[in-house]
């Protein structure tokens, strides 16, 4: 395939015919009215051996947590609250019945804590790659739902928490030297890599606030997730490259353009990126119980992304890990 | 792994967190309330290439028709009206865009005709099988699911139209020695192996009929289905073999005993077995839009299927296609 966006552009639909489907594809998630106060939430994710995982930088615990992980990362970047997920596994002759039972015992870990049901799944094998597919349903109250396009103009850029920590914890997995102890933020790093945690607790406040936000994860690079902020928004994301410098992995070693190169096309951070309007922001600085982290704003003009630095504006292009390319 | 169904149950989860599900996994779908009249329902079923498909048997349109088809069934075995469907796609560069294109193409076909919305998705590449894993999403009035659970002795044993029709279709198009033109009989066991008919208006017009009614669908072989209504429903599920003639393909060159076979162990038929009291199945002759096919009855005695001919009984052993044997 020449290129994935291109590809799934050419085989989203055009039409509707549910009425009570409110978001439909392109979004985080999936969002459609059951009740007459509460909306679905659905979204599914994959995970590829050898594309998105290998077994020398992944436990199988960590394979199954991270693939449910992003799932709700999704859901949390809609404000939604998790409920139940079903799991596609394709399963090559490699994989030991114990691996395969660490993966569900990695996604158990998660779902218990966000009290979800494994309500259905198919079990087929494979030549020689596992793939884990997992969809995730959740649950959101009607009308609050947070989309990518609610972005405008004046807005704050904010994120939940530090970017570029996955992407320095998997440089630090593939280091073949590994004879010094490692640091504290090291460490950090690596978990962050391995067991990530998808922000629900921010995404659910954010969404019953009930203000206009705009929200995304940061699955892949901040520049990426900030374009589609930017696109499904039509504005500019100006991203303050001084503020930024607040979220990178303070790791004393590593140069400076790496930590911003990891933390903008990286990816795999699941922290959530979102706009809105300095009034609420300035409300949220001090009823959120998670800290939100200030790194730009929305100005009008073509959907794009900037770096603006104290002397100069440069376009950022999406960077984001594209599969095919 | 050495076996899916002990892997499958050493994965299932022992207890429930979410109070509105109200079936969780091990029958065709999940289902659970979301509103004070309807409940959802929820199925996933992958497709690999090499193990559930080939190119020379099935084309990418009719892959993708496949895959969707397949869920839709699982919704039909439910009673549930189709609303929306998610599809994870993992590509091999074997692939063409044109043919991903048809796969689309496939599916949208059926979803048109239900009026179902693709909502979601994800595409990743993988090294060289296809896998396409589709998740199916379905309502339901509240309390209407139809379960394999509710099969009771004394009830009879009832199938939606002619079983082993697939198998018997991909025999024919594994057979080289394709020089004589093909029977008009021989044509529709193709079709119902390339282009199957979830029985969506079957199922539908079961479920709200409101009575006491077990239903699976036939995606494995006929003894594989009987067994799983035998065993949710513990009872004894016979079939009587002279019965079963009716609704094997009518190929005249066929010897008997291979079309049973393609009946009993074949699958991808993805009619509707179920049962139900004598008084209700006499009611539904009369009143059914649809066939249904008179094939044995349920006894007490421990889970197990019956083959019964004019002079003997067999145990059948499961028969259907296990993935890892």
């Amino acid at each position: 395939m020449r290129d994935e966006f291109s590809f799934i552009k050419s085989i989203t639909p055009t039409n509707r015919f549910q009425q009570q489907l409110t978001i439909g594809i392109g979004d985080d998630a999936a969002v459609y009215k059951t009740s007459a106060d509460t909306e679905q939430v659905v979204c599914v994710d994959a995970m590829v051996e050898g594309i998105h995982f290998r077994k020398d930088t992944l436990s199988p615990f960590q394979i199954g947590r991270k693939a449910l992980a992003i799932n709700i990362s999704d859901l949390a970047a809609m404000g939604a609250n998790p409920m139940y997920y079903l799991v596609t596994i394709a399963i090559p002759k490699t994989w030991t019945d114990h691996e395969l039972q660490d993966i569900y015992a990695g996604m158990n870990e998660l779902a218990e804590r966000y009290k979800m049901d494994l309500i259905g799944g198919d079990t087929v094998s494979s030549k020689d790659q596992l793939v884990l597919s997992v969809t995730a349903i959740g649950i959101v109250q009607e009308g609050k739902a947070l989309k990518r396009s609610s972005a405008k103009p004046g807005d704050v850029l904010f994120v939940t928490g530090p970017i570029g920590k996955s992407a320095a914890g998997l440089e630090l997995l593939q280091q073949k030297e590994k004879d010094k102890p490692l640091t504290d933020m090291e460490h950090s790093c690596i978990r962050a890599h391995q067991e990530p945690e998808p922000q629900i607790s921010s995404g659910t406040y954010l969404a019953n606030l009930g203000k206009r936000i705009a929200l995304n994860d940061v699955s892949d690079g901040l520049s990426s997730e900030a374009m589609e902020l930017a696109e499904a928004s039509n504005v500019q994301i100006v991203m303050n490259e001084e503020k930024l410098n607040s979220i990178l992995p303070d790791l004393q070693n590593v140069d400076y353009h790496q930590k911003l190169k990891w933390a903008l096309n990286g990816g795999e951070d699941f922290q959530l990126i979102g706009t809105t309007s300095n009034e609420t922001f300035a409300h949220l600085q001090e009823s959120s119980p998670t800290t939100l982290f200030d790194i730009g704003f929305v100005r009008a003009g073509n959907a794009s992304v900037i770096m603006k630095s104290a002397n100069e504006e440069t376009v950022l292009d999406k960077g984001g890990y594209n599969h095919f390319s």
